[in-house]
Protein backbone atom coordinates (compact mmCIF):
# COMPACT_ATOMS: atom_id res chain seq x y z
CA UNK A 1 0.00 0.00 0.00
CA UNK A 2 1.56 3.05 -1.57
CA UNK A 3 -0.29 6.37 -1.53
CA UNK A 4 0.80 9.51 -3.58
CA UNK A 5 2.66 11.97 -1.70
CA UNK A 6 0.77 14.88 -3.01
CA UNK A 7 -2.69 15.55 -4.70
CA UNK A 8 -3.89 18.17 -6.80
CA UNK A 9 -7.35 18.83 -5.86
CA UNK A 10 -9.68 20.27 -9.47
CA UNK A 11 -12.19 23.03 -7.38
CA UNK A 12 -15.08 22.27 -10.03
CA UNK A 13 -17.33 24.44 -7.53
CA UNK A 14 -17.74 27.39 -9.47
CA UNK A 15 -18.70 25.62 -12.57
CA UNK A 16 -19.87 21.90 -12.64
CA UNK A 17 -21.32 23.12 -9.12
CA UNK A 18 -23.06 26.03 -9.90
CA UNK A 19 -24.14 25.20 -13.05
CA UNK A 20 -26.69 22.10 -11.63
CA UNK A 21 -27.79 24.31 -8.95
CA UNK A 22 -31.06 25.63 -9.49
CA UNK A 23 -30.96 29.30 -9.17
CA UNK A 24 -27.93 31.48 -10.96
CA UNK A 25 -26.10 33.44 -8.46
CA UNK A 26 -24.83 37.41 -9.42
CA UNK A 27 -21.19 38.02 -10.78
CA UNK A 28 -20.24 39.11 -7.74
CA UNK A 29 -20.80 36.01 -5.73
CA UNK A 30 -19.24 34.24 -8.35
CA UNK A 31 -16.32 36.43 -8.10
CA UNK A 32 -16.04 36.26 -4.29
CA UNK A 33 -16.05 32.40 -4.14
CA UNK A 34 -13.29 31.97 -6.86
CA UNK A 35 -10.99 34.45 -5.15
CA UNK A 36 -12.41 32.12 -1.61
CA UNK A 37 -11.05 29.49 -3.42
CA UNK A 38 -7.89 30.68 -4.23
CA UNK A 39 -7.47 32.10 -0.91
CA UNK A 40 -7.87 28.98 0.62
CA UNK A 41 -5.09 27.31 -1.44
CA UNK A 42 -6.86 26.11 -4.35
CA UNK A 43 -4.42 25.78 -7.26
CA UNK A 44 -6.84 24.62 -9.27
CA UNK A 45 -10.25 26.19 -10.25
CA UNK A 46 -12.96 25.44 -12.74
CA UNK A 47 -14.35 29.25 -13.05
CA UNK A 48 -17.17 28.93 -15.57
CA UNK A 49 -18.47 28.03 -19.14
CA UNK A 50 -18.07 29.48 -22.49
CA UNK A 51 -21.61 28.02 -23.60
CA UNK A 52 -25.08 29.87 -24.39
CA UNK A 53 -26.90 31.27 -21.84
CA UNK A 54 -30.13 30.35 -23.22
CA UNK A 55 -29.31 27.02 -22.90
CA UNK A 56 -26.98 27.48 -19.31
CA UNK A 57 -28.15 30.32 -17.79
CA UNK A 58 -26.28 29.30 -14.19
CA UNK A 59 -22.89 30.09 -16.69
CA UNK A 60 -23.94 33.63 -17.61
CA UNK A 61 -21.26 36.13 -17.17
CA UNK A 62 -18.15 33.83 -17.10
CA UNK A 63 -16.30 36.71 -19.10
CA UNK A 64 -17.34 39.13 -16.60
CA UNK A 65 -15.81 36.25 -14.11
CA UNK A 66 -12.72 36.20 -15.35
CA UNK A 67 -12.64 39.79 -15.38
CA UNK A 68 -13.04 40.15 -12.01
CA UNK A 69 -11.23 37.08 -9.79
CA UNK A 70 -8.08 38.10 -8.29
CA UNK A 71 -6.14 36.19 -10.56
CA UNK A 72 -3.25 34.73 -8.37
CA UNK A 73 0.13 33.28 -10.23
CA UNK A 74 0.12 29.89 -9.32
CA UNK A 75 -3.35 28.83 -10.14
CA UNK A 76 -4.90 27.47 -13.04
CA UNK A 77 -7.89 28.96 -13.44
CA UNK A 78 -10.39 27.12 -16.23
CA UNK A 79 -12.96 27.53 -18.07
CA UNK A 80 -15.11 24.82 -20.27
CA UNK A 81 -15.73 25.49 -23.27
CA UNK A 82 -17.47 22.80 -25.86
CA UNK A 83 -16.77 24.32 -29.23
CA UNK A 84 -14.74 26.55 -31.29
CA UNK A 85 -17.08 29.40 -30.61
CA UNK A 86 -16.73 28.94 -27.04
CA UNK A 87 -13.26 28.81 -26.99
CA UNK A 88 -13.27 31.95 -28.59
CA UNK A 89 -15.17 33.54 -26.20
CA UNK A 90 -12.60 32.18 -23.62
CA UNK A 91 -9.74 33.22 -25.50
CA UNK A 92 -11.21 37.00 -25.49
CA UNK A 93 -11.33 36.49 -21.90
CA UNK A 94 -7.90 35.65 -21.48
CA UNK A 95 -8.26 32.35 -20.26
CA UNK A 96 -5.11 30.14 -20.23
CA UNK A 97 -6.54 26.74 -19.78
CA UNK A 98 -9.64 25.27 -20.71
CA UNK A 99 -11.76 21.60 -20.97
CA UNK A 100 -14.07 19.68 -23.33
CA UNK A 101 -16.34 17.19 -22.68
CA UNK A 102 -17.14 13.97 -23.88
CA UNK A 103 -18.95 10.92 -22.62
CA UNK A 104 -18.06 7.14 -22.47
CA UNK A 105 -22.11 6.01 -22.87
CA UNK A 106 -23.60 6.53 -26.26
CA UNK A 107 -26.89 7.16 -25.26
CA UNK A 108 -25.83 9.54 -22.64
CA UNK A 109 -23.62 11.54 -25.27
CA UNK A 110 -27.06 11.85 -27.56
CA UNK A 111 -28.88 12.65 -24.98
CA UNK A 112 -26.84 14.89 -23.05
CA UNK A 113 -24.70 16.42 -26.03
CA UNK A 114 -27.10 15.18 -28.86
CA UNK A 115 -24.20 13.66 -30.83
CA UNK A 116 -22.44 10.26 -31.13
CA UNK A 117 -19.39 10.00 -28.58
CA UNK A 118 -17.22 10.10 -32.00
CA UNK A 119 -19.16 13.29 -33.39
CA UNK A 120 -18.08 14.72 -30.23
CA UNK A 121 -14.65 13.88 -30.31
CA UNK A 122 -14.31 15.35 -33.76
CA UNK A 123 -15.64 18.66 -32.90
CA UNK A 124 -13.06 18.80 -30.87
CA UNK A 125 -10.46 18.92 -32.74
CA UNK A 126 -10.49 22.59 -34.16
CA UNK A 127 -10.95 23.42 -30.34
CA UNK A 128 -7.43 21.39 -29.99
CA UNK A 129 -5.90 23.50 -32.64
CA UNK A 130 -7.16 26.45 -32.13
CA UNK A 131 -6.32 26.25 -28.47
CA UNK A 132 -2.84 24.91 -29.22
CA UNK A 133 -2.07 27.66 -31.85
CA UNK A 134 -2.91 30.22 -28.87
CA UNK A 135 -1.16 28.35 -26.12
CA UNK A 136 -4.13 27.46 -23.82
CA UNK A 137 -3.74 24.11 -22.41
CA UNK A 138 -6.87 21.89 -22.83
CA UNK A 139 -8.28 18.94 -20.56
CA UNK A 140 -10.47 16.46 -21.26
CA UNK A 141 -13.57 15.06 -19.33
CA UNK A 142 -15.39 11.72 -19.98
CA UNK A 143 -18.66 10.98 -17.62
CA UNK A 144 -20.48 7.99 -17.03
CA UNK A 145 -17.19 6.38 -16.61
CA UNK A 146 -19.01 3.43 -14.03
CA UNK A 147 -22.32 3.71 -15.32
CA UNK A 148 -24.94 5.57 -17.29
CA UNK A 149 -28.76 6.25 -16.67
CA UNK A 150 -29.51 5.08 -19.66
CA UNK A 151 -27.03 2.31 -20.57
CA UNK A 152 -26.58 1.18 -17.13
CA UNK A 153 -23.56 -0.74 -17.01
CA UNK A 154 -19.76 0.80 -18.92
CA UNK A 155 -17.51 -1.13 -19.90
CA UNK A 156 -13.62 0.28 -18.46
CA UNK A 157 -12.54 -0.82 -22.09
CA UNK A 158 -15.15 2.02 -23.37
CA UNK A 159 -13.99 4.46 -21.18
CA UNK A 160 -10.56 3.21 -22.62
CA UNK A 161 -10.81 4.10 -25.75
CA UNK A 162 -12.45 7.59 -25.03
CA UNK A 163 -9.51 8.47 -22.81
CA UNK A 164 -7.16 7.76 -25.44
CA UNK A 165 -8.25 9.68 -27.51
CA UNK A 166 -8.83 12.63 -25.52
CA UNK A 167 -5.24 12.29 -24.53
CA UNK A 168 -4.24 11.44 -28.14
CA UNK A 169 -5.91 14.77 -29.44
CA UNK A 170 -3.05 16.85 -27.18
CA UNK A 171 -6.01 16.85 -23.79
CA UNK A 172 -2.90 17.35 -21.10
CA UNK A 173 -5.37 15.31 -18.76
CA UNK A 174 -8.40 13.17 -19.09
CA UNK A 175 -10.76 13.30 -15.44
CA UNK A 176 -12.79 10.21 -15.28
CA UNK A 177 -16.22 11.25 -14.41
CA UNK A 178 -18.37 8.90 -12.25
CA UNK A 179 -21.53 10.94 -13.13
CA UNK A 180 -24.60 9.41 -11.76
CA UNK A 181 -21.88 8.32 -8.32
CA UNK A 182 -23.00 4.86 -8.50
CA UNK A 183 -19.58 2.96 -8.92
CA UNK A 184 -17.44 1.18 -5.91
CA UNK A 185 -14.25 0.56 -4.76
CA UNK A 186 -13.37 -2.44 -6.87
CA UNK A 187 -15.07 -0.88 -9.97
CA UNK A 188 -13.02 1.96 -9.77
CA UNK A 189 -9.90 0.46 -9.14
CA UNK A 190 -10.67 -1.46 -12.27
CA UNK A 191 -11.36 1.68 -13.92
CA UNK A 192 -7.68 3.17 -13.78
CA UNK A 193 -5.96 -0.26 -13.71
CA UNK A 194 -7.26 -0.56 -17.50
CA UNK A 195 -8.28 3.23 -18.57
CA UNK A 196 -4.21 3.20 -17.22
CA UNK A 197 -2.77 1.18 -19.75
CA UNK A 198 -4.07 3.76 -22.75
CA UNK A 199 -3.16 6.49 -20.78
CA UNK A 200 -0.41 7.53 -18.45
CA UNK A 201 -1.70 7.72 -14.89
CA UNK A 202 -0.01 10.75 -14.30
CA UNK A 203 -2.58 11.95 -16.65
CA UNK A 204 -5.40 10.63 -15.20
CA UNK A 205 -7.84 12.04 -12.69
CA UNK A 206 -10.88 10.99 -10.88
CA UNK A 207 -14.22 12.92 -10.68
CA UNK A 208 -16.36 11.17 -8.29
CA UNK A 209 -20.13 11.98 -7.50
CA UNK A 210 -21.62 11.20 -3.83
CA UNK A 211 -24.80 10.03 -4.47
CA UNK A 212 -24.55 6.90 -3.44
CA UNK A 213 -22.09 7.49 -0.73
CA UNK A 214 -19.04 6.03 -1.94
CA UNK A 215 -17.13 8.85 -3.00
CA UNK A 216 -14.71 8.90 -0.61
CA UNK A 217 -13.77 5.29 -0.88
CA UNK A 218 -13.41 5.64 -4.61
CA UNK A 219 -10.91 8.06 -3.81
CA UNK A 220 -9.45 5.68 -1.57
CA UNK A 221 -9.42 3.19 -3.86
CA UNK A 222 -8.15 5.01 -6.97
CA UNK A 223 -4.87 6.82 -4.79
CA UNK A 224 -4.48 2.78 -3.59
CA UNK A 225 -3.66 3.26 -7.98
CA UNK A 226 -1.15 5.65 -7.61
CA UNK A 227 -4.11 8.66 -8.82
CA UNK A 228 -2.66 11.88 -7.64
CA UNK A 229 -5.59 14.47 -9.14
CA UNK A 230 -9.19 14.52 -7.74
CA UNK A 231 -12.22 16.92 -8.37
CA UNK A 232 -14.38 18.06 -6.19
CA UNK A 233 -16.76 20.89 -5.26
CA UNK A 234 -17.12 23.00 -2.55
CA UNK A 235 -19.73 22.64 -0.18
CA UNK A 236 -20.92 19.32 -2.24
CA UNK A 237 -22.19 22.09 -4.56
CA UNK A 238 -24.07 20.67 -7.79
CA UNK A 239 -26.67 18.11 -6.42
CA UNK A 240 -27.77 15.17 -8.51
CA UNK A 241 -29.86 16.03 -11.63
CA UNK A 242 -31.29 12.45 -11.55
CA UNK A 243 -32.80 11.81 -7.89
CA UNK A 244 -34.31 14.82 -6.26
CA UNK A 245 -32.98 15.36 -2.64
CA UNK A 246 -29.47 13.58 -3.73
CA UNK A 247 -25.52 13.98 -3.53
CA UNK A 248 -23.83 15.14 -6.59
CA UNK A 249 -20.06 16.00 -7.01
CA UNK A 250 -18.27 14.87 -3.58
CA UNK A 251 -17.60 17.87 -1.29
CA UNK A 252 -14.10 19.53 -1.41
CA UNK A 253 -14.04 19.44 2.47
CA UNK A 254 -14.85 15.64 2.70
CA UNK A 255 -11.77 14.79 0.22
CA UNK A 256 -9.51 17.39 2.04
CA UNK A 257 -10.74 16.07 5.42
CA UNK A 258 -9.31 12.23 4.02
CA UNK A 259 -5.84 13.69 1.91
CA UNK A 260 -4.95 15.58 5.07
CA UNK A 261 -5.68 12.25 7.27
CA UNK A 262 -3.54 9.67 4.89
CA UNK A 263 -0.48 12.61 5.51
CA UNK A 264 -1.24 13.95 1.55
CA UNK A 265 0.03 17.30 0.98
CA UNK A 266 -2.53 19.45 -0.75
CA UNK A 267 -1.17 23.07 0.07
CA UNK A 268 -4.82 23.80 1.37
CA UNK A 269 -6.38 25.09 4.21
CA UNK A 270 -9.13 23.00 5.34
CA UNK A 271 -10.50 25.81 7.41
CA UNK A 272 -10.88 28.59 5.33
CA UNK A 273 -12.17 25.92 2.37
CA UNK A 274 -15.00 25.16 5.16
CA UNK A 275 -15.60 28.95 5.58
CA UNK A 276 -15.62 29.36 1.76
CA UNK A 277 -18.12 26.77 1.52
CA UNK A 278 -20.59 27.73 4.21
CA UNK A 279 -21.03 31.47 2.47
CA UNK A 280 -21.87 30.23 -0.84
CA UNK A 281 -24.17 28.00 0.64
CA UNK A 282 -25.46 30.99 2.37
CA UNK A 283 -25.90 32.71 -0.81
CA UNK A 284 -27.97 29.63 -2.41
CA UNK A 285 -30.17 29.19 0.89
CA UNK A 286 -29.21 25.95 1.18
CA UNK A 287 -27.65 23.36 4.01
CA UNK A 288 -24.24 22.89 3.34
CA UNK A 289 -23.23 19.27 1.29
CA UNK A 290 -19.96 18.93 3.11
CA UNK A 291 -20.52 16.32 5.86
CA UNK A 292 -16.44 17.80 6.88
CA UNK A 293 -18.42 21.06 7.37
CA UNK A 294 -21.62 20.13 8.97
CA UNK A 295 -19.29 18.45 11.67
CA UNK A 296 -17.09 21.63 12.31
CA UNK A 297 -19.63 24.05 12.51
CA UNK A 298 -22.27 22.43 13.88
CA UNK A 299 -20.12 21.42 17.23
CA UNK B 1 -5.52 -7.04 -2.38
CA UNK B 2 -7.79 -9.55 -1.46
CA UNK B 3 -11.46 -8.74 0.19
CA UNK B 4 -13.64 -11.03 2.27
CA UNK B 5 -16.14 -13.21 0.51
CA UNK B 6 -18.91 -12.75 3.35
CA UNK B 7 -19.18 -9.99 5.55
CA UNK B 8 -22.03 -9.88 8.24
CA UNK B 9 -23.49 -6.58 8.93
CA UNK B 10 -24.36 -5.61 12.82
CA UNK B 11 -27.85 -3.69 12.55
CA UNK B 12 -27.66 -1.11 15.57
CA UNK B 13 -30.50 1.23 14.83
CA UNK B 14 -33.19 -0.02 16.98
CA UNK B 15 -30.60 0.38 19.55
CA UNK B 16 -27.51 2.48 19.14
CA UNK B 17 -29.53 4.56 16.57
CA UNK B 18 -33.14 5.45 18.75
CA UNK B 19 -30.99 5.48 21.51
CA UNK B 20 -29.22 8.86 20.31
CA UNK B 21 -32.75 10.48 18.64
CA UNK B 22 -34.37 13.04 20.64
CA UNK B 23 -37.27 11.70 20.70
CA UNK B 24 -38.47 8.05 21.89
CA UNK B 25 -40.90 6.13 20.14
CA UNK B 26 -43.60 3.73 20.39
CA UNK B 27 -43.14 -0.17 21.23
CA UNK B 28 -44.95 -1.18 18.06
CA UNK B 29 -42.84 0.92 15.97
CA UNK B 30 -39.98 -0.73 17.54
CA UNK B 31 -41.21 -4.13 16.55
CA UNK B 32 -41.89 -3.02 13.26
CA UNK B 33 -38.40 -1.89 12.73
CA UNK B 34 -36.97 -5.14 14.01
CA UNK B 35 -39.32 -7.34 11.92
CA UNK B 36 -38.65 -5.07 8.81
CA UNK B 37 -34.65 -5.69 9.19
CA UNK B 38 -34.91 -9.59 10.15
CA UNK B 39 -37.07 -9.96 6.78
CA UNK B 40 -34.72 -7.94 5.32
CA UNK B 41 -31.96 -10.66 5.87
CA UNK B 42 -30.03 -9.13 8.62
CA UNK B 43 -28.78 -11.74 10.40
CA UNK B 44 -27.66 -9.89 14.01
CA UNK B 45 -30.20 -7.06 15.28
CA UNK B 46 -29.26 -5.11 18.46
CA UNK B 47 -32.60 -4.83 19.88
CA UNK B 48 -32.52 -2.93 22.85
CA UNK B 49 -30.44 -1.73 26.35
CA UNK B 50 -31.57 -2.81 29.51
CA UNK B 51 -30.90 0.44 31.67
CA UNK B 52 -32.73 2.74 33.56
CA UNK B 53 -35.67 4.57 31.51
CA UNK B 54 -34.69 7.20 34.07
CA UNK B 55 -31.34 7.83 32.18
CA UNK B 56 -32.29 6.48 28.63
CA UNK B 57 -35.70 6.95 28.20
CA UNK B 58 -35.38 5.87 24.46
CA UNK B 59 -34.48 2.06 25.82
CA UNK B 60 -37.51 1.99 27.78
CA UNK B 61 -39.59 -1.13 27.17
CA UNK B 62 -36.81 -3.24 25.72
CA UNK B 63 -38.19 -6.41 27.66
CA UNK B 64 -41.67 -5.95 25.91
CA UNK B 65 -39.92 -5.57 22.28
CA UNK B 66 -38.18 -8.89 22.92
CA UNK B 67 -41.65 -10.21 23.83
CA UNK B 68 -43.51 -8.89 20.59
CA UNK B 69 -40.61 -9.76 17.64
CA UNK B 70 -40.93 -12.18 14.90
CA UNK B 71 -37.93 -14.28 16.18
CA UNK B 72 -36.08 -16.34 13.25
CA UNK B 73 -34.31 -18.68 14.21
CA UNK B 74 -31.23 -17.64 12.19
CA UNK B 75 -31.33 -14.09 13.69
CA UNK B 76 -28.98 -13.04 16.52
CA UNK B 77 -31.35 -10.51 18.71
CA UNK B 78 -28.96 -8.83 20.88
CA UNK B 79 -29.10 -6.37 23.76
CA UNK B 80 -26.73 -3.84 25.90
CA UNK B 81 -26.34 -4.63 29.11
CA UNK B 82 -24.21 -2.76 30.89
CA UNK B 83 -24.29 -4.34 34.70
CA UNK B 84 -25.17 -7.21 36.33
CA UNK B 85 -28.96 -5.94 36.56
CA UNK B 86 -29.39 -5.29 33.25
CA UNK B 87 -28.30 -8.77 32.43
CA UNK B 88 -30.64 -10.07 34.73
CA UNK B 89 -33.16 -8.60 33.38
CA UNK B 90 -32.20 -9.53 30.01
CA UNK B 91 -32.07 -12.84 31.12
CA UNK B 92 -35.75 -12.41 32.04
CA UNK B 93 -36.89 -11.32 28.59
CA UNK B 94 -34.73 -14.52 27.30
CA UNK B 95 -32.16 -12.97 25.25
CA UNK B 96 -29.54 -15.07 23.95
CA UNK B 97 -26.83 -12.22 23.13
CA UNK B 98 -25.62 -9.40 25.20
CA UNK B 99 -23.01 -6.59 24.83
CA UNK B 100 -20.92 -4.84 26.93
CA UNK B 101 -19.28 -0.76 26.85
CA UNK B 102 -16.11 0.02 27.01
CA UNK B 103 -13.82 3.17 25.82
CA UNK B 104 -10.11 3.18 24.86
CA UNK B 105 -9.81 7.20 26.22
CA UNK B 106 -9.80 7.55 30.16
CA UNK B 107 -11.45 11.03 29.95
CA UNK B 108 -14.95 9.78 27.68
CA UNK B 109 -15.02 6.80 29.94
CA UNK B 110 -14.97 9.08 33.01
CA UNK B 111 -17.85 11.54 31.48
CA UNK B 112 -19.85 8.83 29.71
CA UNK B 113 -20.06 5.81 32.30
CA UNK B 114 -18.45 7.61 34.96
CA UNK B 115 -15.59 5.05 35.89
CA UNK B 116 -12.07 4.84 35.02
CA UNK B 117 -11.13 2.20 32.38
CA UNK B 118 -9.95 -0.61 34.54
CA UNK B 119 -12.92 -0.16 36.83
CA UNK B 120 -15.50 -0.32 33.34
CA UNK B 121 -13.76 -3.83 33.21
CA UNK B 122 -13.95 -5.30 36.49
CA UNK B 123 -17.39 -4.22 36.44
CA UNK B 124 -18.28 -6.49 33.37
CA UNK B 125 -16.31 -9.69 35.18
CA UNK B 126 -19.73 -10.68 36.85
CA UNK B 127 -21.65 -10.00 33.60
CA UNK B 128 -19.12 -11.93 31.94
CA UNK B 129 -19.63 -15.00 34.57
CA UNK B 130 -23.64 -15.17 35.13
CA UNK B 131 -23.75 -15.05 31.30
CA UNK B 132 -21.51 -17.74 30.90
CA UNK B 133 -23.52 -19.80 33.34
CA UNK B 134 -26.54 -18.96 31.33
CA UNK B 135 -25.01 -19.98 28.01
CA UNK B 136 -25.09 -16.21 26.70
CA UNK B 137 -22.22 -14.68 24.07
CA UNK B 138 -21.11 -11.48 25.18
CA UNK B 139 -20.38 -8.87 22.08
CA UNK B 140 -17.67 -6.09 23.78
CA UNK B 141 -17.58 -2.33 23.10
CA UNK B 142 -14.58 -0.25 22.53
CA UNK B 143 -15.51 3.26 21.77
CA UNK B 144 -12.94 6.19 20.68
CA UNK B 145 -10.74 4.06 18.93
CA UNK B 146 -9.74 6.53 16.19
CA UNK B 147 -10.16 9.97 18.79
CA UNK B 148 -12.15 11.06 21.50
CA UNK B 149 -13.96 14.30 22.43
CA UNK B 150 -12.13 14.92 25.29
CA UNK B 151 -8.48 13.60 24.31
CA UNK B 152 -8.01 13.88 21.00
CA UNK B 153 -5.75 11.41 19.81
CA UNK B 154 -5.81 7.72 20.95
CA UNK B 155 -3.43 5.29 20.21
CA UNK B 156 -4.07 2.11 18.97
CA UNK B 157 -2.02 0.61 21.39
CA UNK B 158 -4.52 2.16 23.94
CA UNK B 159 -7.42 0.32 22.32
CA UNK B 160 -5.21 -2.92 22.32
CA UNK B 161 -4.72 -3.11 25.50
CA UNK B 162 -9.00 -2.19 25.91
CA UNK B 163 -9.67 -5.40 23.62
CA UNK B 164 -7.31 -7.97 24.60
CA UNK B 165 -9.20 -7.46 27.75
CA UNK B 166 -12.61 -7.80 26.78
CA UNK B 167 -11.66 -10.69 24.08
CA UNK B 168 -9.28 -12.50 27.49
CA UNK B 169 -12.40 -12.01 29.59
CA UNK B 170 -14.71 -14.20 26.94
CA UNK B 171 -15.79 -11.59 24.55
CA UNK B 172 -16.50 -13.76 21.35
CA UNK B 173 -16.23 -10.72 19.15
CA UNK B 174 -15.10 -7.20 20.09
CA UNK B 175 -16.38 -4.23 17.85
CA UNK B 176 -13.95 -1.08 17.48
CA UNK B 177 -16.17 2.33 17.21
CA UNK B 178 -14.86 5.46 16.03
CA UNK B 179 -17.88 7.00 18.05
CA UNK B 180 -16.86 10.33 16.96
CA UNK B 181 -16.24 9.82 12.98
CA UNK B 182 -12.77 11.50 13.04
CA UNK B 183 -10.92 8.83 11.35
CA UNK B 184 -9.23 8.01 8.01
CA UNK B 185 -8.26 5.35 6.13
CA UNK B 186 -4.78 5.02 7.17
CA UNK B 187 -5.68 5.17 10.88
CA UNK B 188 -8.48 2.52 10.35
CA UNK B 189 -5.84 -0.15 8.61
CA UNK B 190 -3.47 0.86 11.29
CA UNK B 191 -5.79 0.16 13.77
CA UNK B 192 -6.47 -3.63 12.58
CA UNK B 193 -2.88 -4.22 12.44
CA UNK B 194 -2.40 -3.34 15.68
CA UNK B 195 -5.43 -4.60 17.51
CA UNK B 196 -5.08 -7.47 15.65
CA UNK B 197 -1.78 -8.55 17.32
CA UNK B 198 -3.66 -9.04 20.84
CA UNK B 199 -7.13 -10.35 19.38
CA UNK B 200 -7.84 -12.64 16.37
CA UNK B 201 -8.86 -10.44 13.23
CA UNK B 202 -11.75 -13.01 12.90
CA UNK B 203 -13.16 -12.02 16.30
CA UNK B 204 -13.28 -7.98 15.90
CA UNK B 205 -15.14 -5.83 14.23
CA UNK B 206 -15.37 -2.47 13.17
CA UNK B 207 -18.04 0.34 13.92
CA UNK B 208 -17.92 3.52 12.00
CA UNK B 209 -19.57 6.96 12.27
CA UNK B 210 -19.90 9.57 8.81
CA UNK B 211 -19.72 12.85 10.62
CA UNK B 212 -17.10 13.75 8.53
CA UNK B 213 -17.91 11.00 5.83
CA UNK B 214 -14.92 8.64 6.00
CA UNK B 215 -17.12 5.65 6.96
CA UNK B 216 -16.91 3.90 3.81
CA UNK B 217 -13.83 4.45 3.12
CA UNK B 218 -12.78 3.43 6.84
CA UNK B 219 -14.38 0.26 6.04
CA UNK B 220 -13.12 -0.16 2.65
CA UNK B 221 -9.79 0.22 4.10
CA UNK B 222 -10.86 -2.25 7.09
CA UNK B 223 -11.82 -5.21 4.21
CA UNK B 224 -8.30 -4.74 2.98
CA UNK B 225 -7.44 -5.88 5.99
CA UNK B 226 -9.66 -8.81 6.58
CA UNK B 227 -11.72 -7.55 8.70
CA UNK B 228 -15.08 -9.26 7.71
CA UNK B 229 -18.00 -7.87 10.17
CA UNK B 230 -19.39 -3.94 10.68
CA UNK B 231 -22.08 -2.27 12.50
CA UNK B 232 -24.63 -0.25 10.69
CA UNK B 233 -27.48 2.05 11.37
CA UNK B 234 -30.38 1.72 9.03
CA UNK B 235 -31.38 4.97 7.73
CA UNK B 236 -28.24 6.32 9.69
CA UNK B 237 -30.30 6.21 12.92
CA UNK B 238 -28.46 8.02 15.82
CA UNK B 239 -27.05 11.24 14.60
CA UNK B 240 -24.32 12.64 16.31
CA UNK B 241 -24.31 14.08 20.13
CA UNK B 242 -20.88 16.09 19.63
CA UNK B 243 -21.82 18.22 16.51
CA UNK B 244 -25.39 19.46 15.70
CA UNK B 245 -27.02 18.43 12.30
CA UNK B 246 -23.90 16.02 11.62
CA UNK B 247 -24.23 12.29 10.72
CA UNK B 248 -23.25 9.64 13.04
CA UNK B 249 -23.71 6.19 12.48
CA UNK B 250 -23.08 5.02 8.98
CA UNK B 251 -26.53 4.06 7.08
CA UNK B 252 -26.74 0.48 6.53
CA UNK B 253 -27.86 1.13 3.54
CA UNK B 254 -24.91 2.75 2.04
CA UNK B 255 -22.49 -0.06 3.75
CA UNK B 256 -24.26 -2.86 1.88
CA UNK B 257 -24.57 -1.00 -1.45
CA UNK B 258 -20.68 -1.09 -0.88
CA UNK B 259 -20.55 -4.49 -0.10
CA UNK B 260 -22.60 -5.46 -3.24
CA UNK B 261 -20.83 -3.67 -5.23
CA UNK B 262 -17.62 -5.10 -4.34
CA UNK B 263 -19.24 -8.66 -4.71
CA UNK B 264 -19.32 -9.60 -1.30
CA UNK B 265 -22.26 -11.65 0.36
CA UNK B 266 -24.46 -10.19 2.50
CA UNK B 267 -27.68 -12.11 2.68
CA UNK B 268 -29.46 -8.50 2.50
CA UNK B 269 -32.39 -7.46 0.36
CA UNK B 270 -31.06 -3.72 -0.27
CA UNK B 271 -34.74 -2.54 -1.54
CA UNK B 272 -36.21 -4.05 1.86
CA UNK B 273 -33.86 -2.33 3.82
CA UNK B 274 -34.46 0.54 2.09
CA UNK B 275 -38.19 0.54 2.68
CA UNK B 276 -37.48 -0.85 6.62
CA UNK B 277 -35.12 2.61 6.60
CA UNK B 278 -37.72 5.32 5.21
CA UNK B 279 -40.43 3.95 7.37
CA UNK B 280 -38.43 4.20 10.53
CA UNK B 281 -37.41 7.86 8.98
CA UNK B 282 -40.99 8.93 8.77
CA UNK B 283 -41.86 7.51 12.02
CA UNK B 284 -39.02 9.93 13.44
CA UNK B 285 -40.52 12.94 11.28
CA UNK B 286 -36.66 13.42 10.26
CA UNK B 287 -34.73 13.56 6.89
CA UNK B 288 -33.48 9.82 5.45
CA UNK B 289 -30.04 9.46 6.27
CA UNK B 290 -28.23 7.06 3.82
CA UNK B 291 -27.40 8.72 0.63
CA UNK B 292 -28.52 5.29 -1.03
CA UNK B 293 -31.76 5.25 0.14
CA UNK B 294 -32.47 8.90 -0.93
CA UNK B 295 -30.87 8.16 -4.47
CA UNK B 296 -32.77 5.47 -5.13
CA UNK B 297 -36.15 7.07 -3.27
CA UNK B 298 -35.99 10.53 -4.51
CA UNK B 299 -35.05 9.24 -8.52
Amino acid sequence: MSLPARVRLVEVGPRDGLQNERQPIGIADKVRLVDDLSAAGLGYIEVGSFVSPKWVPQMAGSAEVFAAIRQRPAVTYAALTPNLQGLEAALQAGVREVAVFAAASESFSRRNINCSISESLARFVPVMDAARRHGVRVRGYVSCVLGCPYDGHIEPEQVAAVARELHGMGCHEVSLGDTIGVGTASAARRLFEVVGREVPRERLAGHFHDTYGQALSNIYASLLEGIAVFDSSVAGLGGCPYAKGATGNVASEDVLYLLQGLGIETGIDLRALVDAGQRISTVLGKDNGSRVARALLGG
